[in-house]
């Protein structure tokens, strides 16, 4: 299946810093695909509330937990901003002006929809396999009552904006290259990386329980 | 200097999950001094804007730039949300209702002030000197042009609300122990950290540029 490119509305449009704006809809894929933590925004008595929460998506939507920000969600059809940030490294420029940092990021605006029924079902399967593939059935499965007190919303991925920024500091030909004392100014980044440790095993666990595979392979 | 608890308005009073909640100051420099970059909510034609920035604090502001978001900022105190958060791991409970994450993360909401003069000098230098310790006396400082081209907000640090989740899942007497052919589900938590890795010089630069001690340190 092929998908449209992203939306170019008066909003997702790139402004400022245009050279790191995407428009491919593979380009948000990869962001989403990079981490499992959003941040929601939504309005509160006409002011900004964002709460970090995790997320899952498929081609067309992506889905979130709606009762991190119960207050306003529940409104139907609130507006959202669902921006997902991976933060790659600094930037350290030859001057403080220049200075930034390396990032992917995606922000995604809609009006998310609360799920029911098999979609709610579906929906949960998808959140839960993005942070934590194989726990779908491995883990107890949600129970009916559970799902009762479940509020998933699904936000379609029509209107994002996706920017990147990557590589090293662009500022060597703007006359900052020497010290005061006329030695060569370093310049580079500081690459940095989310890093998986050891599972650290319930101590409630009895002592030999066997970690299952899929928890092994990441 | 004794600062005051963080204030317990309607919104940053804890709601759901209370026994996640903080209302001590020192718990939100806690959470402010293990990062740099937060997501800044604000309202643009009635609808959330979340955008990742950088930030500084000292002990009374937040700093951060007000250009990410300059269409909704350029109005004179609006209403803003900071949220900072830190992913510190998954928690694979045993069931997939109790799943979650181990995170720490603080909102912050107010009306932030433009800086101008030396407020705003003393501001950028705390940012920088946040993100990037030792930059602001090693890089070229700010001109006077980049200062006019520069906008950059103080939030005070004054309605904030913190949120700590850390520790094994909490579902081990719930019943769901065991998997259905009796032996026994494995429970834990896989732990999350953001790792710097070894500095990437510019490749503009000349050959044998020193590293300045500062960047060497951490």
């Amino acid at each position: 299946m092929t998908l449209p490119d992203l939306s170019n509305t008066e909003r997702t449009r790139h402004r400022r810093i245009r050279e790191q704006g995407r428009t491919d809809r593979g380009d948000l894929f990869e962001v989403l695909s990079a981490g499992f933590v959003c941040h929601l925004g939504v309005v509160v008595d006409g002011a900004p509330m964002v709460v970090p929460t995790v997320y899952g998506y498929d081609e067309s939507s992506l889905f979130f937990h709606g009762s991190v920000a119960s207050r306003s969600l529940t409104q139907p059809a609130s507006e959202v901003c669902v921006t997902v940030t991976h933060v790659d490294g600094l930037v350290l420029s030859r001057s403080v002006f220049e200075h930034g940092v390396n990032y992917r990021s995606a922000m995604i605006y809609g009006r998310p929809q609360v799920l029911t029924g098999d979609a709610l079902l579906a929906g949960l399967r998808v959140l839960t396999e993005h942070c934590a593939p194989g726990q779908w059935d491995y883990a107890r499965r949600p129970s009916r009552k559970e799902l009762a007190a479940t509020t998933l919303l699904a936000l379609p991925l029509a209107e994002a904006s996706v920017k990147v920024r990557s590589g090293p500091p662009t500022d060597a030909a703007e006359g900052d290259d020497l010290l005061p004392d006329g030695t060569p100014r370093w310049a580079g980044v500081r690459p940095l990386t989310p890093l998986w440790s050891p599972l650290e095993p319930d101590p409630a666990l009895p002592p030999s329980t066997p970690i299952p595979p899929h928890l092994l392979l990441r």
